[in-house]
């Protein structure tokens, strides 16, 4: 028999917001310094920092109709021998310099004020790009018994994109909000959301998102 | 301790060639066929097909310089009961119409002629677009004892991506032949290669992929 | 929240045949001619062939409840260059000899006369001992959205048991048909069961999970 | 070709211990709570207190030659809302009665005091059985570049064997540490042994091993 459910199903969905923390988002982390210090390297910070206030209006739409909310971050040792991804490519150099990345136990591995998670809601810590990858997040899906992911988050083409195919997968309708995800740069964020919508996952804005919560009535 | 490799080893590598299959490359395929039918779809079929001498020249290199060569083709029953991706959102509908896509036991679903694996080599059927997700590639690959894995095949963002995402999560060094891979736009591909130089994977023409394994001297 | 479901879901299950195949069940199978040719490894071979009734019921009764049947099978090339388990230790050695295993293509790697799969039931070929490790046996129960696995087949010790520890890591609820199951010797075969009673599975007798399902009424 | 290493290699191995946790080994712990308040259960608590000693010198060992060791954890939240076992089967009913087991900052959950892992020693929290199921377990080994893994802890049947049978499908060569490992009763332990040994792994002493690592002049 072919899949029977085509297309999200909202009633059974579950937010799940990535890598919204300090060294992507706020402008003293990691990224907020490297895009000051280096203009050669066209990071668009005020994009990236553009998602804070969507994905709290989401997460408070999720929390509205009682759908769980999950964060996933990326947390690593402080020489990144637990990374899961070629961190030399961006120049990380662990232990050497004086910034840090999503390093355990510093303030720029913290989710951002405006987003923490509310009591009982889980943070799952991933050692690469996606939220799925040897990480317990299919476990914790799997025992709310949901089989809808709405994605939103940073980095739109990496660990956005990422998870989003990391959920298909695992065989979860994954839907993106397009308000909620940026790229350090517009033109491959926009190419990426062109493949999602394609082949992976409906892109909808975040009033629609909520827009069809509100209609679950749960 | 950090990883000890970073970037490709050559001499420990394989070469792994993505559906190239008739239902995506040849003209009396699937997309062959939609391209020809759905204009207003603006599938670039004659980008796909000219990956095919590409692929073929890489694989040349790889078995004169003795490194294997492994592929992956993506291959489902007739009903699409064990497919691990939202084929309804590419106007697939298991059992109608006339035409299929992939599915087991067709001439559709077999790797094109031009590129017909020789004896000994693997063909790793996946049911979704990731060569690593669910199949038996890394046991494979482990049991090589290789370290790095170039990537040739269609489509870019799609099952090329996710294959260098998936060889990311398994800690293998990743290389994409960079003309040995091709999409339905040439939008979508540019931006999809600027993301994997960017954090995962080399970027390099076969010529020069080749000229390395030369260098290896095994 | 904890899980929701705590212990079996008869009218959302599946079951599982774990490899029923000439070379471990027939007497001219691989593994019958080493009991015959090496008493002293004392392999109870007629507790093993015993099982082939009790799962041939088992299966007819959840196709008469219109639930669907999924044969593993451990399907090699003739290398071992995909095996994902240590064969050395049991005295394969790939190529050499006059007894093959599991072979791709071979006799011995079909599943037995007595249970040929029927139309429509998927076959999925593993390389190690679990159905679920690294095969797309995952993909094909969430399409099917079962959330209970009926497991029986040989051997209780290892591939039954990995595919029911395998279950568990994907968050079915797990159930082994105690009668449907054998091992080369009863004792550690008494032990496994008595550990996956405690910890991951109903033991059930067949006639037991019959009864049950004819309960669904499905 | 078939797999090129067939056996341990300690030159290159990495020493795992599993659950060595308050809850499972202290006298005051969840498993010695139950020992005492259920005698019934008759859970063989001296046993698995035993191996304490054992896995201290072995994890000496290690270190003495220069080899990684790496602690796997059960830690979950009070509610058991990330749990991947059935953990209904033991009666463990999260957030009621008066004990915890192995719940994330409690005392319980910590690595029993004789144990700590030294500075810059890796602990892996897993929701799970087995050490690499849906952690970074595997991540950080491929970093370390290790192919063998030698494991002790508790228990045999159950974290310790998920371990072993993880390992084996991620293509690790795998040993256990017999007189390091121990179970709630010897029967049910002295049956996986024989399994290990027969199919998944060698079974060696901790002194055998130790002096396997003295070898390797590292």
């Amino acid at each position: 028999m072919p899949a029977a459910i085509m297309g999200p199903d909202f009633a059974r969905s579950v937010f799940i917001v990535v890598d919204m923390q300090n060294d992507f988002l706020h402008k003293d982390g990691s990224v907020g310094n490297r895009a000051r210090e280096h203009p050669e390297a066209a990071i668009d910070f005020p994009f990236l920092m553009g998602t804070i206030p969507h994905v709290q209006r989401l997460a408070e739409a999720f929390r509205a109709a009682n759908r769980p909310v999950v964060y996933v971050a990326h947390v690593l040792k402080p020489d990144y021998s637990d990374a899961a991804f070629p961190y030399w490519r961006v120049g990380i150099n662990p232990g050497e310099g004086n910034h840090s990345h999503c390093v355990e136990g510093t303030w720029g591995a913290q989710i951002v004020d405006e987003l923490k998670p509310q009591q009982g809601e889980h943070l799952v810590v991933k050692k690469g790009f996606g939220g799925f990858a040897n990480t317990q997040l299919d476990t914790v899906l799997r025992n709310m018994a949901v089989n809808t992911c709405v994605v939103a988050g940073v980095t739109t083409c990496v660990c956005v994109s990422n998870t989003i195919r990391g959920g298909v997968e695992h065989n979860y309708r994954m839907v993106i909000a397009e308000d909620g995800v940026a790229e350090v740069n517009r033109q491959t964020h926009a190419g990426e959301l062109a493949t999602m919508q394609r082949l992976f996952a409906d892109v909808m804005s975040v009033d629609d998102i909520a827009a069809r919560l509100r209609g679950t009535g749960s």
